[in-house]
């Protein structure tokens, strides 16, 4: 009955970031606890001692998730995953988490069990409390929420605005792999759908569906930081592809980055089925998404140090911000990135 | 491709608080910070000085709301205000909210726009710093999930587990008004149905539709009973009505719990109105929900100092508890009070 405004604006033509964008431009914070609001991994509150770091992440059924494929005790376990991993992208410790969800009738109280499963046995295994929640009927489909509340010791929070020209660019395990997972499982889908007969044949590619179906955050990194005596100089979780986390450390720290293509960290397996499948895997590292490894900067002086460290690859260095957001190839070319990761309205 | 289980037992056999209680029966919280979790308006974290207080809600069109009656912009404005109230339901003060929102495509950018306007304008109102959310796309319909943080001192936090024998049952403002709101939005819709050339007659009932559409948070109560000197012994938000708030205060505190009819406060356009639509209002009082009012609970002793404070009732005490939840009606029969609040799952 009641409309407020009759132009239409499709989302689309705006996508997720300029939608975030545009509706947040001008927020102000006014609260003295408030550090850091909208625009980081995770929201800074300044309270006291530490910083206590808030992060929250919707995700939806069709949008998010398939549940033809997806095993709901693994998404419960991948939801709090996630958050955390924002935890872990400020160089924080992750200590509390609230599971909201809301689902509709056409599942079971043992399907909400089994989500629920998977997330108590993340909250376990990565020493989190779950501290509250909400549950809620849907007229259709299956809907999370996740809120993940951690802590940082003032002098060790890295936010994606420290990063300095010549710091050098890190990124912890491997690219691509949850990208080309969730290929395999959208092929063996549509040939489940031609025939349901035929059962789907993942063998020998257990790595590459655990990284997209149950993946792990970096909890470890922040101690092997700690060990090698580095603070990082921003970081950034690996959520929407290298490309666009690369883009949005260097917006916000004013400085271009500049990677090699043969640094990137990609698993065998990822490349080898990325080719089975005609894709290009520096392409599935770059835009692919989903990774929830951790991208990170250091000051050159700590070259060694980080150079020690497993699981982490430098790939590159911080630049000044006119020579912007490149990529020089296998073949020596310099290539320009682009931000084509994730985008929710497409 | 893979089922985790088997059998299937139906959602509404269990409804929201028992689904809620089945899924986090046994969960025990490790982290040194974590003071109370699952079970109260908000977590309590022990950050030091003071404790931090974290809430969230999820809101789902459909079930929670009718956007057919909802101006987005109110239901942006009442998503705030909600999770504010438990907040405040802790005896605490709010100062941040993240807000997520996954929404369809049916839904333009200037619809979105509406609801974030409503949004900012409550997080303005009520002097809290928006600092973080979600917004992704959802196959059908408008999801809203909001996490509220909010800071209590130490002595003054008011858990639902406080309440003392004798001591006297206040609640603010007044009760059943937004369950008549809804109900006479609800009847104009029908009618619209019918035949949509006939407006809707709303005359003289603005305080009900906007109890339903744009409640207010009990923000100035926590001022009002420092003033009067007073800490509660314990204290809960009313959203699923009252009846359904005092067995959670009964049980949580292990005491019995009796309110008088004739004490309920009930505004005379309620009472009308309920009449008109064929409605007890004492039973909407008790049953409505979405008050958003606090009931609360104080010594005996404080009774003089409560007494004094302006749109606060004493509307009965506390008992003991094998004297149960009951209700002394106009005609004084004692009358045994089920909760019939809001299930999601109905």
């Amino acid at each position: 009955m009641l409309e407020e405004n009759t132009e239409r604006t499709e989302l689309e033509k705006l996508g997720e970031f300029g939608l975030i964008e545009h509706l947040t431009s001008g927020i102000e914070t006014k609260q003295p606890t408030t550090k850091i609001g909208i625009g980081d991994d995770a929201a800074v509150l300044d309270i006291g001692d530490k910083y206590l770091l808030i992060s929250t992440d919707m995700l939806m059924e069709g949008v998010h998730f398939d549940l033809s494929y997806a095993p709901l005790k693994h998404l419960g376990y991948k939801s709090v995953v996630v958050n955390l991993s924002d935890i872990y992208a400020m160089n924080g410790t992750a200590t509390q988490i609230t599971i909201s969800m809301a689902v509709s009738n056409r599942f079971s109280v043992e399907a909400v069990d089994a989500f629920y499963e998977g997330a108590k046995l993340a909250a376990d295994i990565y020493g989190v409390d779950i501290i509250g929640g909400d549950t809620t009927s849907s007229l259709s489909g299956f809907g999370i929420s996740v809120t993940a509340i951690g802590e940082v010791e003032k002098d060790k929070l890295a936010t994606r605005s420290g990063a300095k020209e010549n710091d050098l660019i890190c990124v912890t395990g491997d690219l691509g792999s949850a990208y080309i997972g969730l290929q395999l499982l959208e092929r063996e889908k549509a040939i489940f759908k031609e025939d349901d007969k035929i059962q789907p044949d993942f063998s020998g590619k257990d790595y590459l569906l655990e990284k997209q179906l149950k993946p792990e955050a970096k909890k470890g990194l922040r101690r092997m930081l700690d060990n090698a005596g580095i603070t990082p100089t921003a970081m950034i979780d690996v959520s929407d592809g290298l490309a666009s986390e690369l883009m949005h450390l260097g917006k916000m720290s004013d400085a271009g980055m500049a990677i090699y293509e043969d640094k990137l960290p990609i698993d065998p397996l990822t490349i080898s089925t990325a080719e089975e499948l005609g894709l290009d895997s520096s392409i599935s590292a770059l835009n692919g998404g989903e990774d929830y490894e951790i991208l990170f900067t250091v000051s050159q002086a700590d070259f060694e140090k980080v150079k020690a460290i497993e699981g982490v690859s430098i790939i590159g260095h911080v630049t000044d911000k006119a020579a912007g957001y490149v990529m020089v190839s296998k073949g020596e070319n310099v290539i320009q990135l682009s931000a084509q990761g994730w985008n929710a309205f497409k």
